[in-house]
């Protein structure tokens, strides 16, 4: 679809109901609240549907959004979701698929028709600039849940799919009044306290090889529950041995449950995560990718190893 | 001075040398290099003197720019200097004021003539606007140096003075061709070892009070030592404290020379930084402030808690 094909479908349908992703984050869940509002102040009816993995540090950008049962007649739609795979369970258990997706994954599947912008680093410029064309007015929270999904699809206008549009989308964010400064406290510049001891503990069992251009840290259970570590601790958790200046090759393996030791890799050219990772079974893209292997945590630190040496690492 | 008569100024000049700030940061570095390559680009000569506090992540920035001795008939101009007391070592050496000067510090108290922009985040979105107004093209060299001033200064548009014209310089130098990627790479995402270590360790020592909303880490010398810290790694540590989820006033105490304990205190409303400090002979802002007293890193904290309970916090 067309960014005037999406509007137009918006503009013949009056009921809705809003999906986000699986373990949703601050894009899909700021594109559904943004474009929530936005559909409200057209009067329509509105509503994000209920996501069980909804954390509480973006309750604030949903109140008085959700549903947890459905209106009849609605028309479904799903903002930031590039698969089947990847709608929430709550989704997955009403047996609800959208009927019209806005996304900026390339590769999203959804067969419905769909708005897919792959050059945006969020999903939230696309709303951002859907709104608009509707003649929306970009309230306080309007802008608010759009910064919410911009700045943390892009590590606050740090990763590399950051371009000039996101900056110029923040920048119209700002004017329309967004607070982001409380926003930015709260995501990129807060750590809680179980984070910090749990950061300290990696440091302190980190391994390195190859000259410290390889870098491999352990989490298991037992340290998660140590520290009381819950899910919003753990964001970008996976990152954290390639974040060490001089490593190119960061390792973190995580014990999760069946004894499996679930192995992030993240690299910097030329090393290929998905290729490394495509060795024992995973994958992904070619600075982040995965795998699970058995044997738990010291299953897997064998395994990634020997993967690096078959890639041609020298350890 | 306008911008327009800073412009006017530069035209009539041809032989320039750029003053940078002690304990130089990207925006003073990042201004000079972008103008010294603006003024060259003009067909003038400029160069940056050198500063021997220059850190090695700077140098890049600063490669065929920087002069040890001074030219003849030179016109010596400044960028982020806010007052004479904030001179290089090296241009005290040498006896050098400026005799024009671009800043955005409101409080800025140098005598020259001086054009001072206090509501731009950073001096490189003045720096930027000034270039266009001069007619220089932004090259890629030119866009990077600003990117770097306009990033480090807003803690990659993450603090409370980033403004929509910080977000939409951020998008014309992207579009100039900077590779922000990588900077933000350097600057942003990246900690030595020694840094991550010190943390850990800040973390271990950390005291809390006051139902977790001060706290308090202190940072002998011993320390610094051990893990081989250097000026670079100690960027921002001063916040360390206030960084954690719930401090509303956060202490790190720093034992230096003369058996000094030096108190950097960061504070979130209604608690005043600037006014505690003032208790003990220190100054600041109301969110950051700093005071140094007898006795090392012991005096210090006995004396910050004394002076937060004087301002009325029950510890």
């Amino acid at each position: 679809m067309t960014r005037a094909e999406f509007c137009a479908f918006v503009r013949i349908h009056d009921n809705f109901v809003i999906l986000t992703h699986r373990r949703p984050d601050g894009d899909t869940i700021g594109c559904a609240s943004a474009l929530c509002l936005g559909l409200r102040q057209l009067g329509k009816t509105a509503f994000v549907l209920k996501n069980e993995q909804f954390t509480p540090r973006f309750q604030p950008f949903l109140d008085g959004l959700v549903c947890e049962t459905l209106p009849v007649d609605v028309t479904v739609i799903s903002t930031d979701i590039a698969s089947e795979g990847l709608l929430s369970f709550d989704a997955v258990r009403m047996d609800l698929t959208p009927v019209c997706a806005v996304d900026h994954h390339g590769s999203n599947s959804l067969a419905c028709p769909k708005l897919v912008e792959a050059d945006k680093a969020a999903c939230g410029e696309i709303v951002h600039a859907i709104l608009q064309e509707l003649g929306v007015r970009v309230t306080k929270r309007i802008a608010e849940c759009l910064y919410v999904a911009v700045s943390t699809d892009t590590g606050c206008f740090k990763f590399s799919n950051t371009s000039a549009n996101t900056h110029r989308t923040a920048a119209a964010l700002i004017e329309a009044g967004a607070d982001v400064y409380s926003i930015n406290k709260v995501f990129f510049d807060t750590k809680s306290f179980s984070r910090l001891r749990l950061e300290a503990k990696l440091t302190d069992t980190m391994e390195f090889y190859a000259d410290r251009a390889v870098g491999v840290c352990v989490m298991p259970k037992s340290l998660l529950a140590e520290f009381s570590v819950t899910e919003d601790d753990l964001d970008s958790i996976s990152g954290f041995a390639r974040s060490i200046e001089g490593v190119k090759i960061g390792v973190m393996i995580r014990e999760v449950e069946d004894g499996l030791g679930k192995i992030s890799l993240r690299t910097e050219a030329p090393y290929d995560a998905a290729k490394i990772c495509g060795l024992l079974g995973g994958g992904g893209h070619a600075a982040a990718a995965g795998a699970s292997v058995p044997g738990g945590i010291a299953g897997a630190k064998t395994a990634i190893l020997q993967a690096l040496r078959d890639s041609g690492v020298t350890l």
